[in-house]
């Protein structure tokens, strides 16, 4: 089943917005065996749009689209459909009541533009939107199963998993499986090497870095695929070790300390705040998360977390001494099982010949012991902070494991 | 110019990574006037590649591609346009060359593999890339100018700049401007009906939302442009009034903080860090950020923040009364000017009748007063938690501009 994704936006193709939907779209219809091969995106030009729909119903058995169905008149997803698949829009009287009743509900006045989302493809099935006004639809037409969602995500995927994904999976006949981890700490190159050893002719594996992680996806297909599966994720997971992990790195923590009966406190600086942001996204973390803290300021470094001042004169902020420091001493104060802190230089300024942007000395305080690392990571701010956080979350599952 | 952007890569197909290369090549390109009007995503397929670079060859007069250019097997961008564009591969003595050495200076032994990088289309020209081992290069071949850079962005994007902006730049001749600002704390259906009837047939204009802020972008033609824009803006702003901002929140409050030479400290509960994360992505906050904290336990609202026991008891973690003790307790045992704190219900657990999923107290301590609002957020626990952190921070916006 050839699968077309066709993103409409001129926000996406001026670099307003990112298109985080065709991601999301991709990852369910493969949990089904189905795979997208076509991505398109489109701005919100009338021409264009039918443009890329001809496309579509010529080399693609499905299309979903996202975004064009709104109220105003840069939303041309319905007009687009009519000319490039030959169904004149018509009115819809009970949709217009499902919308009227909508907006009455919600206590808003209904406007008069809203009348346009009445309108349908002739053929075409209405698909409720639990999240907003826009309705979407569904059609089938000169050969495309098409279905047509809205733009925001929030609105976009509850209305995709409840009437894209069932039809195509009775569709569907999952033939494969798939197998994932990720590989944290080691180079691309090592991780290649490695997993092209263990699979050979076996599957065929795929990879991608972000942030320091390495994922690998591992896919195979015929009877004994699950077997197969079975026996190289083993293999390749006792030949990565502990540099193996098999779901983001701060649900790995988060995992170890709930399975422990651990808590947990934080003290950042050049991470500011992205550590607490990661580990807070993890659903019940409430349990082990006692406290996190960004000291930015000398100040709060020594009021926050008794960090000697000589310490911070001698060596400055940013040198392992400090980071040990804060690491116990947040431990200390919070009551926490663990201590976890950041010092380094994110940039773009404050950067010197001894310290340069990007060094960074992470520490873990866990029973009376402190493991201090030292590393220089590249990129700008944004990538010091990612990458700095990945490491120290590392660093706390390492110490967890070993202690 | 008719441009067109070919992210390659099947991890993006498959929605294990998402492609930001299109939006930052599309804001670069703005900035010289052009626009990218096609855009498709391709997986790591030969035949599927050869489709779509003739397709690009068919319909646009520059691509710009990204991905395919490692030494693996799965880098199918130099065969592909071998294939397409019918310009057999050469090797490049000097490109092996220049390979090697940059493998020699960082002391790591180069690979077999990598000598498939030193292969390029007869005609091209190689580009240099200065933060990886893959070389890009340039094609003029059937009519289309192309351009072939790595995948990960911090390789693409300095390329894009150093290479290709230039060259276009020359080629398109900018006749238009573009004036953008964002309302916050206005619903899209307000801001659009203000938008419209201001812009009129002036101009014209587009929306996007996300985390409840609206960007406003409005764009005009013609010699009189620039006084066009001038006037609209003017008059968009003062209709929008303190609900206009000219950009994102934290660099907002970051820019009120430096002005005034105000220092801030931030106690977060829901928002779980990101409004420090947020912060501290603004480069030269350390002048004006003392510390944060995530007071997740109740332990540590008492012990950081001085919350009285009693209200914690009677009222609960989350409610006014707590939000308002913690802002106030941050500020205090900080020495902070502005203490902003926020408690509530990220979700997905958590919630009860009086006090649902996305119930978020927020307040800002200030001059010996403190605001406190109440806002009920939808969407999932990162949905809350962006929201109620965009909120918090304009409402630090507001009581800074009114204070």
């Amino acid at each position: 089943m050839r699968i077309e994704v066709l993103s409409t936006g001129t926000e996406l193709l001026r670099g307003r917005s990112v298109d985080t939907n065709l991601g999301a779209i991709a990852r369910e219809l493969e949990a089904v065996g189905g795979e997208v091969r076509y991505h398109a995106t489109c701005g919100d030009d009338l021409a264009r749009l039918v443009e890329e729909l001809k496309l579509a119903a010529s080399r693609a058995d499905v299309c979903i689209m996202t975004g064009g169905l709104g109220p105003t008149e840069d939303d041309l997803t319905r007009a687009a459909v009519e000319e490039a698949l030959h169904r004149p829009l018509r009115f819809r009287p009970a949709l217009w009541r499902a919308i009227r009743s909508r907006f009455r509900r919600l206590g808003v006045r209904v406007a008069a533009i809203n009348r346009r989302q009445a309108f349908l493809p002739g053929g075409a099935g209405a698909l409720a939107n639990a999240n907003g006004s826009a309705p979407g639809f569904r059609l089938e037409a000169d050969g495309l199963l098409l279905f047509a969602l809205p733009g925001p995500p929030r609105e976009a995927l509850p209305m995709f998993r409840r009437f894209v994904v069932p039809e195509l999976a009775r569709r569907l006949r999952k033939d494969w499986d798939l197998w994932e981890g990720k590989a944290i700490g080691l180079p691309e190159a090592d991780v290649d090497a490695l997993v092209r050893r263990i699979v050979g002719k076996r599957a065929t594996y795929g990879l991608t870095v972000s942030g320091g992680v390495v994922s690998i996806s591992v896919r195979t297909g015929g009877p004994s695929r699950r077997k197969i599966l079975r026996d190289l994720s083993m293999r390749v997971r006792r030949a990565l070790g502990r540099r193996f992990i098999d779901a983001p790195i701060e649900e790995v923590v988060a995992r170890l300390l709930a399975k422990r009966c651990l808590t947990i406190a934080v003290a950042e600086s050049c991470t500011g705040g992205l550590i607490a942001h990661r580990l807070t996204n993890v659903p019940g973390i409430s349990a082990s998360l006692l406290e996190t803290a960004v000291t930015y300021s000398n100040g709060s470094k020594v009021r926050r977390l008794s960090v000697p001042e000589e310490v911070l004169r001698k060596r400055g902020a940013v040198s392992p001494e400090v980071a040990a420091a804060m690491a116990e001493g947040m431990a200390r104060s919070s009551g926490a099982d663990v201590g976890l802190a950041t010092t380094g230089i994110a940039g773009p300024a404050g950067g010197t010949r001894e310290k340069p942007v990007g060094l960074v000395y992470t520490a873990v305080a866990f029973r009376g012991k402190t493991a201090v690392t030292e590393r220089r990571f590249g990129g700008g701010r944004p990538d010091v902070k990612d990458r700095a956080a990945t490491h120290a979350l590392n660093l706390a599952r390492i110490v967890l494991q070993e202690g």
